[in-house]
């Protein structure tokens, strides 16, 4: 099949930093590629991939100081794509811009579907969805669907990695891990109270963006730095993950916002690392309750469920993560949805056979 | 003629504060109306109007904190007038929105066109016109064109104002004037070293953006409370202008970018009031030399300039307003250009007559 993977330019596919979208839109395209589909992916022009790459600028807008208004090269971009699309160059067309694509794309033959990769629940997501009722849509989780049911939803296709991107380690196990980003959503604070009423260890593996940097400096840095259980240890990269949550008893994931999906969960499943994450968003979807973790509602279940992470079975929770999170397993249900898409719909009218 | 005028959402038209771009679809669109024509404005619900209002969102998304993605509205606003000329409903648009709309109306029958109001000369301006070489585009200057020559420029059409929002009025004249917004683009640090070198005083009606708020803490207040010739007034109403300009000796605009017009020229020149700009991007096509002010490169020029503006003939600088810079003159204006767009293309081949 001749796909068309369009990414944003924002960060590089995959990204150099921080940037679930573009890690996402990396893993599916590799797979697809593996799997011997055609693939052309819109992005910048310092991504690295195995599909034929379709740079509208040379570098990922986010690090291009030179760059004032990114929307600019993105409207560029899909006009590149429509061009191809005239010249009936793709099969199928997979935005990943949020409602950018809409209606240029509506009014064109090629068939395509849009992956939504943020919350939907704000004011401005009404009228977008009211007023693109059949632009096909896909979720990262059944959650994020909630705020817009009057979309055009063709399913929910959770994330997943690549199978060997983060293993199983074998090291001594003494700390809670947290894993991302540092913002007042993610509700570091409460994973450091958590910890430090069970009297574990917690290692923080962060970036701090800059503009939640007050927010670190006035609230979490002094929790952080009077607490002797707590020890921040900065960004990690992909190399340093499976070491870094195969040596965790468990991982909190304290958030207190919409998450649409959560990737930290299935990098710890992937090191059969178990997760304790609060019930938002996504996360009882990801989270097999007992065998992967637990779904917890405030600190005093989450510090209940800590005794009990060492009760499950690490290769248990590896082997669930091969079942469900795999980016082979991402890739084989997009195929499915894009195939799905490309039928001709049913006909209105059942037709009589002549015969009859 | 049916016509669609198509604004951004950031501010009503007219905006409720500073706003260049919806002041100007503001003066437009009540022209039009005057004129006869039946003018749809698409634009926030907060805007007052002659025409007929599509409101895609109820307030200016500037003074609306609820919504976090600008965007997300003004895709969902050009689709909305999309389906419109799906109807039919119109015979010409006029977008103000940048590049936004060049995909989605290109491949669409009724004819358009796109007034450019900001600068061109960032790199993403040359991917964005060798993208779409033939969008139809209207400069505000010919100054504003130079950065990108491969557009499809259908012509220059200076602003105008309503020709009695503001008239000369029978105040004494004492001091020279600054209107308009404190920003380093701005050069106010030059309107003061200019006066005070002159020895008079400074009037600075302005307003401080958040963005700007520190270099206005830090390099002009300092130069405004240690000079007893300056005074700051802050941010003033069009009510307030024609007497903060007729008493004026004359206007400063010591600019230091590309402007792409500037409105406070014409506002000046409309109480009589002679200007001393900076020859950068649009001033010297906007005044003309010696009859409404003056051009100038530097402090020792624009010095060298003042003693001059007293000898320039108010009542002539007035008429030169009425007979280039009015709203009506900028209406007639687009409207040729709306006529010469809507004019069938000349026939490749020349078609022979069955008589010859």
């Amino acid at each position: 099949m001749r796909i068309a993977q369009v990414a944003p330019l924002t960060e590089a596919v995959p990204p150099r930093f921080y940037g679930g979208t573009e890690r996402v839109v990396h893993w599916l395209t590799e797979e697809l590629v593996a799997l011997g589909h055609e693939v052309t992916l819109f992005a910048s022009g310092d991504s690295r991939t195995s599909a034929k790459l379709d740079a509208t600028w040379p570098k990922a807008l986010r690090l291009d100081g030179s760059v004032r208004d990114p929307y600019a090269l993105h409207m560029v971009m899909l006009e590149r794509v429509r061009q191809k699309c005239d010249d009936e160059e793709f099969d199928f067309l997979h935005f990943h811009l949020d409602y950018f694509s809409w209606s240029l794309f509506s009014r064109q033959p090629t068939p395509f579907v849009t992956t939504l990769h943020g919350r939907l629940d704000l004011p401005e997501h009404q009228p977008v969805f009211n007023t693109f009722p059949s632009a096909p849509v896909i979720s990262i989780s059944n959650a994020q669907r909630r705020p817009v049911p009057q979309a055009n939803w063709v399913r929910t296709i959770h994330h997943g990695l690549p199978e060997n991107l983060l293993m199983p380690k074998p090291v001594s196990r003494d700390y809670l891990a947290v894993l991302g980003r540092i913002a007042p959503e993610k509700r570091v604070d409460r994973a450091i109270e958590i910890a430090t009423r069970c009297g574990i260890p917690l290692k923080i593996a962060a970036k701090v963006d800059p503009a939640d940097q007050d927010y670190y400096d006035e609230l979490i840095c002094p929790l952080i730095t009077r607490n002797p259980l707590v020890e921040y240890i900065g960004e990690i990269s992909d190399h340093e993950k499976s070491d870094f949550l195969s040596g965790a008893i468990g991982l909190l994931v304290p958030i207190d916002w919409p998450e649409p999906f959560g990737l930290v969960m299935i990098e710890a499943m992937a090191c059969g690392t178990p997760v304790i994450a609060y019930n938002r968003g996504s996360v009882a979807e990801i989270i097999d309750e007992g065998l992967t973790g637990f779904v917890v509602e405030d600190e005093i279940s989450a510090v209940a469920r800590v005794d009990r992470l060492t009760g499950l079975d690490r290769g248990a929770i590896r082997k669930q993560f091969e079942a469900r999170f795999t980016a082979r397993r991402m890739a084989l249900d997009y195929l499915a949805a894009y195939r799905g898409l490309m039928e001709p719909a049913e006909p209105r009218i059942k037709l009589v056979s002549s015969a009859e």
